[in-house]
């Protein structure tokens, strides 16, 4: 299994993903503020290892308190510090708010037994979260078929989880049943995540993986050498509209044209239930200098003016199923995606 | 205006586009072999810029023959050599083929009138493109409103022609009549065609710019951020099917989605008259290295699989008009697009 991130010895531990796959580096965190860096600058990225380090960040700034201090003020300007780290994602704001909810249960056990309990919700947060992606695969595996030469943008792996991954789980599933896949993984400008995390995570597991550009995938499926896209997700609202990668959205009017199923792989935490349509995610705008650069280094003039959306937002519309832990959800979306699903 | 390529004192001068913008670095080419190894790695590309270079290849080959020599056999190598550079770009066979027709009707006058001769056959195609462009320029800024923002894929400006440049000309004509547009260039992976050189062109035109990667124009597009998309082309075909850059097809289907006019701009040359459709259009796949790196460093593992298409093919249909310099035809090509146009 991929070292995403552990809690070890009262620290939490990640793979410094802006690195990977030509420098394995492993960082170990000690505050609430390191935490909350790492996930701004993308040690630790994919929505629900992004959850599962802030339900590490928190325990973490818990752990650290000592007697007598105001434990519901520190408690909370932990919460605020990591609730304002990445906008879009909606498995941060999950985990938060799960967190939130044992500690207000347990606060008045004191503070050694909330100590212990933070600990073990953002340990179970963590199990789940790989448990769930069995399941995702389990089920999404079954949309693969024999032979499929499959798509997949950005990285929605171990690396983006607890471990196996969502997208990148279906992929794992369909390859242990023996299925014959092929799968091509677009780069994923700016970050890379495609060809530095994707390749590295299939290449790690002997999944026969095709490095391509992101602007490939279009003359790819004219020639019919696509059968199938699937991709991770940030954010999903109630009608099925999709917020992921950026890329996601051209990829998914690509499939359509082509008549190529386009699916999405993601836990339940990744839903927003409060959200009827996708139209108020917020998406965010990062560094320009993300774009300036490639890996490390300029490609252009350090001074031109960039945009950088990192997620864009595809309508539920040209999504052909979404996979969760409970199972596959065919479109249209509308009524069947409630907090009470299924 | 812009050091594309030029002869100067029996040589061939060229920016290497491959350092562009951060190294302004020129090379001078004393030999066949050394023309056609500029035009294979890249060190000058665009298809009339292609055209350009071996022209003046051909003419380089000649320059230097001693009396004596063989002049059909050489030129004969010299011709082969050239062809044999790069499939794709129609320019480069028109252009071989022009001063082989030259050659042929001029080889009786003896070595002296014949290197005169191809030399200013050449001179005339480099003066020729310029004009063509500035044609061309004029034709379409019709097709740009006042206040659009014009997405522009890989580099058709003065760097992919003798100066000037085809879909660039068409803006550059644009803002010339004081039209208040503003150009997103996308990068072009691999070879970052638009982050480095349409940066650089329009930076120093003062022509607002903003880059973008690949995967960022279906999301403009769905918020209403672009107005039309222009690039240029590598080889036409009588029904409109369009070579050119890997990327454009996807952005075609994209602006066919969101109903956005999608423009080629090319001179003549890059017609091939010869081809009823794009189908046959041969599409070069270069160095899998192009795609694992970003610049000139390593961005995956060395030795992940790779597809490397250069180009993609746009079906006509998709494409709201194509500007040469006799004017703007409009979609449907079937029978418009004839040697004798118009």
């Amino acid at each position: 299994m991929l070292p995403t991130i552990a809690w070890k010895n009262g620290m939490v531990v990640m793979v410094d993903q802006r690195f990977l796959p030509l420098k394995e580096k492993y960082l170990t965190l000690k505050t609430v503020e390191q935490v909350a860096r790492a996930i701004e600058n993308m040690v630790i990225r994919g929505a629900p290892a992004i959850g599962i380090a802030a339900a590490y960040g928190l325990t973490l700034g818990v752990q650290h308190l000592r007697p007598g201090v105001d434990i519901d003020k520190e408690f909370s300007r932990f919460y605020q510090r990591l609730w304002q780290t990445r906008p879009t994602a909606r498995n941060l704001f999950w985990a938060l708010e799960r967190m939130k909810k044992v500690f207000e249960a347990n606060r008045s056990q004191g503070l050694p037994a909330v100590k212990k309990i933070l600990l073990s919700e953002a340990r179970a947060i963590e199990k789940e979260d790989l448990e769930i992606n069995k399941k995702i695969g389990q089920y999404g595996q079954k949309l693969i078929p024999d032979g499929a030469t499959i798509l997949t943008h950005c990285n929605a792996g171990a690396l983006a989880t607890a471990g196996y991954g969502t997208a990148l789980g279906v992929i794992r599933a369909a390859f242990a049943r023996k299925k014959k896949i092929k799968v091509l993984a677009d780069e994923t400008r700016p970050f890379l995540q495609g060809a530095r995390l994707t390749v590295w995570e299939l290449v790690r597991d002997r999944i026969p993986v095709t490095l391509i550009t992101d602007n490939m995938a279009g003359w790819l499926m004219q020639r019919g050498e696509i059968s199938l896209v699937i991709v991770g997700a940030d954010r999903i609202a109630r009608n099925g509209d999709t917020a992921n990668k950026i890329g996601t959205y051209s990829l998914a009017v690509l499939a359509k044209e082509h008549r190529i199923p386009f699916y999405v792989a993601a836990p339940l935490s990744t839903f927003d239930f409060n959200l009827s349509t996708g139209k108020n995610i917020p998406v965010e705008e990062r560094n320009p200098d993300e774009v300036r650069k490639a890996g490390h280094q300029f490609i252009t003039l350090p001074e031109v003016p960039v945009k950088n959306p990192a997620f864009d937002i595809t309508p539920g519309r040209l999504i052909s199923a979404i996979i969760t832990e409970r199972g596959i959800i065919e479109k249209p979306y509308a009524g069947k995606l409630r907090s009470s699903y299924p």
